[in-house]
Order: C-alpha cells, then structure tokens, then sequence
C-alpha cells in the first residue's frame, strides 16, 4: 500500500478527529482493498443506525489513539 | 465540514460528558452526513433498547478521552 | 439538562462503580430523554442475557475512567 | 445494596482476574437486580458461544482496570 | 479454581500475546467450567466469520493489558 | 506456533498499523489454525459491511497497543 499515514499529530482537535475517520477507513480498506466492493457495501451501513454506531464507534477508539498522541491538544 | 472541535477541555465533567455525546454524533454525522437520512433513522435506534445501550457505549469511550484530556476534572 | 455530575471523585470504589452506572444510564438518557420511552423498553434488556452483558459492558468502560479518575483508590 | 467491593488492590493477578469476574457479573446485577430471572437467564449465554465470548469480553475490559489499580502486579 | 495465573510479565510479546489468548479463554472458562459445553460449543465460532472477529476482539484487549504489564517490551 | 512477533516497535506509524493488523489476524488464527477454514470464510466478511466494521474495529484496539508501544512516533 502506498504512504498514507506519516504522523498521528494534527495541529487541532478536529484535524484528529478527521485523522481517526481516516484510520478507521483504512482499517475497512485493508481488509477489502477492492474500492468497488467498497462502494457497493457503503448504503449498506450508511443507512443503518446499527452500521452507523457501530462506525461511530471504531472512529471512537481511534480517536483516544490520536488524542493521546497529541497529548489531548492541551496547548492549543 | 465547518470548525466544531476547537478543544477538548471543559470546565466540567458534566460539560465533558456532553462533548462526548456530540463526538459519538459527529461520528455518525462523518458518516452519513445527509441530515434527513439522520432524522429518519433516529427512531430506529432511540425506540430500541439494544441501539440505545450502543449509543451509550460509543459515548463512554468518548468520555474516556475528554475526561483524559480534562486530567478527570480533579482539580475543579 | 440540570446539573449530574458535579465530580468523578468518590470515596470509595463501590460508590466508584456505582457512579459508572450512573453514567451508562446517562449516555441512553441524553439519546431518548422521555422516560416513558425508556420505562417501556426497560423489560427488553433487562430479562434478556445479551440485553444484560451488553449493559456491563458499558459499566465497565465507564469504570475504567472512573476508577482512573480516583487514582484507582490506591490510598483507601 | 450492602457492600461488596472495598478495595481494588489484590495480592495476585489470579485473584485480579477473578475480581474483574465479579465486577462484570456485578454490572449485570445492578441491572437486573431479581436473581430468579439471573438465573433463568444463566443457560442462555453459558451455553451459546457467542454469550460466552460477550462474557470474556466484559471480563477482559474489568480486567484492564483492575491490573492498572495493581501496578498489573509487577512487585509480585 | 487451580492456580493458572501467576504472573503477567512475559519475556516476549509473542509470548504475551498467547498470554492474552489465555486469558481470554479463561474469561470464557469461569463463566462455563463444563469442558464439554466447551467443546461442543467450539465449531460453533471457530467455523464463523463473526465468531472469530469476536474472539480476536476479546485477544486484543487482553493483549493491550499484558503489553502494559511488560511496558511493551521495550528494553527486550 | 513459529516466531512471528518479535517486536513491538516499528520506523513509522504506518508500519504500526500494519502490525495491528497482523496482530488482529494472528487473534482469529490462534482461534482457527486451519487456513483452509479461513479463506473459506474471508468471503463471508470481506463482502459485509458488518464483518468490515468488526475487523477494523479490532485493528483499531490492536493500533492503540502498537501506537503507545512506540509513543506514538512523536519523535518521528
């Protein structure tokens, strides 16, 4: 796979956060890399509440990953 | 999408708790960004118990993290 | 919403755990405020193994801040 | 409900693991406070896979807290 | 239940991953002591794509908590 | 089993993740040594957005062990 994740730090809070969507997505992509099958599968969860908290829920866990990494922004 | 994670610092636990709340939205919301999509699907899961008890779990890791970064409020 | 949760710190750990439910039932009230709602989908969960251990499970996350927050009651 | 849990600190990891046993099983009791339906419940996930494995799951987030509360033991 | 835990330092994280895996049998094996029940229940996840996420869900919080305790190994 | 895990550290956050994601592959292989099980199985996931949630769920557990194992690359 092609670089795609050089640094956890992001300069803000909501960098991060996009950061951990980010990561979450890869962890989906590098399990089914075929982006077709990808697009096929996405209203399966885009238009369920339970496929949507549970996506919620992996950005969560990434999200404390990338927090702690930039020490919770708290010199922002 | 617009600036709406500036800090994760709060002056309480309980305004901590609800920015955790707003992050398990936001997750959703990066998602499925489609506001009516949202609104349908809402009573899907506020009228289950199983959706409701995810939704509080997606929110407990939430608070994990803002709690963590407000060093749990100890000095408040 | 009126005022909760005014500190994570308590004096011992079993008001520590309790205060962990406290949370886990705060995280379904802040998605379906109306008690009704909640009253009538109590029995789902409740009387249903999965319902239950999904229930802890939210417990438990939150115990884990909580107990972070106390310094895990290392001098009690 | 009468005291049960005084302490976090246990003399050895074994004695750690089954606290968070406890813990997991007290989050379920807060919950669902009427032992007969405990017990009813009881064959419901203790002979089903995906129960147990719920079980072990709840079990091992416990466990986290309570081996940081023990400095996970490292004296011993 | 015998002594089966004396220690969550491991000289490798090879070995504290199998650690983990033990303990998240054992978290399995407290709630159904029935070695039968076990082994009939076994194809059951191990043939079963959810089932075997599951269980490698279960591994790695285990394995987060036993990397603690070895403080991931780093002088090693 | 063969060695497979000898460290925890890596040059880049990137080789990090991918070591979560071996990592979570190794869990399900420990659970199921059988490789022809296995791909049998992969397309019952792959193909799922549920399965594809669930996987990158636990990458994104395995990636919070191996991003504090190397704190989190800040010197990077």
């Amino acid at each position: 796979m092609d670089a795609w994740l050089a640094t956890l730090t992001t300069p803000t809070p909501q960098e991060g956060f996009e950061l951990a969507i980010k990561l979450s997505r890869m962890g989906v992509k590098y399990t089914q890399p075929d982006m077709e099958v990808l697009k096929r599968l996405r209203p399966e969860y885009a238009n369920d509440a339970d496929g949507l908290t549970a996506a919620s829920h992996v950005v969560a866990l990434n999200f404390q990953t990338v927090a702690a990494a930039n020490d919770y922004w708290r010199g922002v």
